[in-house]
């Protein structure tokens, strides 16, 4: 069976979880009831099922072709497959109504993007990244480069890229080479080798629009001279359509481990002509606004291989006979036994499991905190949930892209010798998954974003909130028998990360390597916190859906799922916080020469 | 830099920890005095570094090439790197003097296995499996067969392979349907197709000789009717010429996601001519002789995919220059300072080095078992060696293959974005290693194996000598202050083993779900145990170095390695104890169709 989006749980989650209904007089949400949710759920998971499921073998066999003039042609299908995307509105969900979008709120947008990436992740890091240009001009663009670029974006009828990295800066961009010389008529030329930009040339759209980070000449060395400009690949006439061909091209693509069907481009830029966005030597700025966002939507790219990944594993399990139960033949007329008799098979099935459904609730909590810090009247609400987004970006990215690596490799196991053949999608969702754990910053540099900035920003505001709300959550429901086991576990979790968070702040502060040693551990920490809270929230909604006489299964499983996480996930808990408290002295005393 | 095989490393665990100078009177010992030792791993530290890493890459980029004659043809380079692995004598390095063997201890044999293994996987699993199917005729094969066989495939002038899986049947053998048919003149046709056969077909050598397992017609069903064969390629003359071709083919090759260096065929059976090997329906029992000499073998493998891959990663993290460190620039005078200055990237590496050095040690100290149990002279060491080869072996394959899976990653990590290309090796590496945790049984198969069947055996005998053991160690070396900190690691962490071995008794002889649910936590609890009794054995050989006056820096680099062990690697141990005595409830009442 291939992929199946989750559409039951993405329902649970709006509706029971975070009830999104609460929020029907916010102006994104006024088109946002339950019923025009599940009708948008419901659409989003045929085409993404039916149309771009089928080409994700074909994108990972074929890879993109490039040619020496310059052009790049996508797998077979791509095409009449972006065509269907851009024709049923999907890239403007949840884009703004000015721009033509259908201004969704970014909450029902993610569980849409999720069952995107699931079905084909090389194929929607085409729209995805176009959305990134989007936001990027969105936040930093004028008026007329709004009007100009926004709709076209918006529908997909135009592409759109991140122009950052170069062979020597990845991380640091500080180091960037590109140059920007004005040309005297309010545009620049551009020149410099861009690598690793993602569908920096394909046949899908009409036009693709680079946003390029570019040092104008004389501009200060490092972060301070940076500025963004637009370079599109044909230079729009006002009216939007399309001129002269740019003199930025395409010189080759990445051979990958994964994602083939992505074009992953060195992009070349000769004078090429391109316009400013902001203010001269502000570009960082511009695309930091968009760098939550798009650290948020890596995360959902991890958890979405770890769900295709498990839905994948499960269905061969269930078809392979192989062995007898160590408590007797389950299928004693068969030949075998299937394989999902096994304790061994189920538990690696119901970690995934247990990670995979709440870390969905955690990045759709968190996307409501985007919709939240946007548009609720409360000023007080808008800064609870804009702390927040900021806080748990970096967890997100993190732990989730580790997780569900490690969900591919156990869908892989259980898959045994089969699973290492390119005969089952096990390979695929495990070569394309490994990339989340490096893109939009490493998890190590999301690790160091969440102790050395996210923590520390405002005088500790947003942990602090966090942590006064699990201790709420816990009083308020101290009393419930049912509940005790979830509410327990988020205690003892939450105690621990607030422990760990004080040894950052005791130990952190007088040497940022402590902070630097500690990170990773600690964005571990936060994760599984953050998944007892889901886990809690979600058992309460399943107790309250049974208390209430509803005899669908779904939540007696939900809480059994649940109860698989206390006992088989989060246990490993105490291990990360005893080894952030280890310090930094081995690691740094270690002499550089002895590696 | 490319791969370096570490033989100061295996100097250091062969010398100064197992001290096999000690067992001279042996007769596999007798020639491995440390001089000639020591010039035996220079040599293969030469051949392996100039012959065979260099074909590594292309083994990758280019694989095996089948055509439709049946023919295999393996990548540029490697049939001239094979003849000279034959010349220099490599595969003969372990086999019997009897059969043109050199007949070097296993422990010796094991350190130049790994170099071939970290420089180039697909390539070392040629005379890998050759050495597979030596061991199976030697195990269970007539004297006629031994005299035949044995000389040529210890050489390498023949190749040989294992044909046991076929499409419905891996794990489960008892399910295979090849069938044998007596052909009244002492051999047999054997009919059937065998998939995932490395090696089956390839241009390397003269001949290949089939271990096939099938079922003579008549033969009762499961795992009790099965026999072992030879089926060689060309039909050998009683002098060892090269008679009719046989008919078994290589009908195709399987498309992987790694070691593309290596066929692995699916191989047709037509009435082939074949050689029965023991008795008949004995052939499981002549495979599993060899089965835990292989795994041992997978279990090097996944060590030496983590041991190249973090030499890839260290030297890649040297090299680059990318940000500055949270304390202030190391690096003023360029343009950045290499990324060793993040305590994080140093985390990753250390861990790598924490697990890779131990590993190594537990690894030879456990084929030192091998060599003892068959050589040495007093009964009650053989069959203490014998325990041990036999419940280490599991742990060895099961811990170190997940755990060089999860260093093959952190060494992609430390590569950033360029680590997810193919221009650098980290993605082979990755690739490569992953079959590791499938082979020669899938690790969950590994430790069901340890929880089920070796720890049971003969009352519990292995484990509680090893117990002993560990408690005799802790307890002479109780006074010793330098030593302390790894003397109470390795006394915790076994208690926490005790704890759960105690668990298994008391829930898993009731309850056999109750083991298996417990047994990947219980097999990694096991190899950090045993991985804090190396590291207690390594810091006291290296504190003696000290304390003699040594003033070589690796010894103390030894023990900080140690340290970080204890600060970062050990910690996870309480969590895999949590969750083993978890049980197996939660996961084997959820229901089958829920998953």
């Amino acid at each position: 069976m291939s992929y199946q989006p989750p559409v039951r749980e993405h329902r649970f989650l709006l509706r029971d979880v975070l009830n999104i209904a609460q929020y029907a007089d916010l102006p994104a949400f006024a088109d946002a009831s339950d019923d025009t949710v599940d009708q948008i759920l419901e659409e989003a998971a045929r085409f993404n099922a039916e149309v771009l499921a089928p080409l994700n073998a074909v994108g990972d066999k074929q890879g993109c072709v490039w040619k020496s003039d310059n052009t790049v042609t996508t797998p077979d299908g791509f095409k009449e497959a972006y065509r269907a995307l851009v024709d049923g509105g999907w890239p403007a969900l949840g884009a703004d109504p000015a721009w033509g979008g259908q201004g969704l709120p970014a909450v029902v947008n993610l569980a849409v993007s999720e069952m995107s990436s699931s079905a084909n992740m090389a194929f929607s890091m085409y729209p995805g990244l176009t959305h990134g240009a989007y936001s990027a001009i969105q936040a930093g663009g004028s008026e007329t480069q709004k009007a100009l670029y926004l709709p076209r974006l918006a529908s997909g009828q135009w592409g759109g890229t991140m122009n950052l990295t170069e062979p020597h800066c990845g991380t640091d961009l500080g180091l960037l080479r590109t140059k920007a010389v004005p040309a005297g008529d309010g545009s620049y030329r551009i020149s410099g080798q861009k690598i690793w930009i993602s569908g920096g040339e394909h046949d899908l759209a009409e036009n693709i629009v680079h946003l390029v980070l570019a040092r104008i000449e004389g501009a200060p060395a490092g972060t301070r001279g940076i500025s963004l400009f637009i370079v599109p690949k044909f230079i729009p006439n006002p009216d939007g359509s399309l001129g002269a061909r740019n003199s930025v091209v395409c010189a080759g693509l990445e051979e990958k481990m994964g994602i083939h069907g992505n074009a992953t481009c060195v992009m070349v830029h000769e004078d090429a002509t391109g316009w400013l966005v902001g203010e001269e030597n502000r570009g960082l700025a511009i695309m930091f606004v968009m760098m939550n966002e798009a650290r948020l939507g890596v995360g959902l790219q991890g958890l979405a291989q770890g769900e295709a990944a498990y839905q994948a594993a499960a269905a061969f399990a269930r078809d392979r006979l192989q062995g007898r139960a160590l408590t007797g033949p389950k299928n004693p007329t068969g030949p075998a036994d299937s394989i999902l008799v096994h304790p061994d098979v189920r538990r690696m099935l119901l970690d995934a499991r247990a990670i995979l459904e709440a870390g969905r609730a955690f990045l759709l909590w968190t996307a409501l905190c985007g919709d939240l810090a946007h548009h609720h009247p409360d000023e007080a609400q808008r800064r609870r949930a804009e702390d927040y987004m900021g806080l748990m970006t970096p967890v997100l990215k993190g732990y989730l892209t580790d997780r569900g690596f490690a969900i591919c490799s156990d869908a892989m196991q259980v898959h045994g010798g089969s699973g290492f053949t390119e005969h089952f999608p096990a390979s695929q969702y495990l070569r394309d998954c490994r990339i989340t754990l490096i893109s939009e910053g490493t998890n190590g540099v999301q690790a160091l974003d969440l102790v050395g900035r996210k923590l520390a920003a405002n005088g500790g505001r947003a942990i602090m909130t966090f942590f006064a709300e699990v201790d709420a959550f816990v009083a308020a429901n101290a009393g419930d028998a049912g509940l005790k086991p979830f509410v327990d576990g988020l205690a003892g979790a939450k105690a621990q990360l607030q422990d760990g968070t004080m040894w950052l702040m005791q130990n952190g502060l007088s040497n940022p390597d402590n902070a630097g040693a500690a990170s990773s551990d600690y964005m571990h920490l936060f994760g599984l916190t953050g998944l007892a809270y889901m886990w809690a929230l979600m058992a309460k909604a399943a107790l309250a859906r049974i208390a209430g006489g509803d005899a669908d299964p779904f939540y007696t499983l939900k809480l059994q799922v649940g109860r698989h996480f206390l006992e088989r996930i989060l246990p490993v808990s105490g291990g990360h916080l005893a080894k952030l408290k280890s310090g930094s002295e081995t690691l740094m005393s270690f002499p550089t020469e002895a590696f």
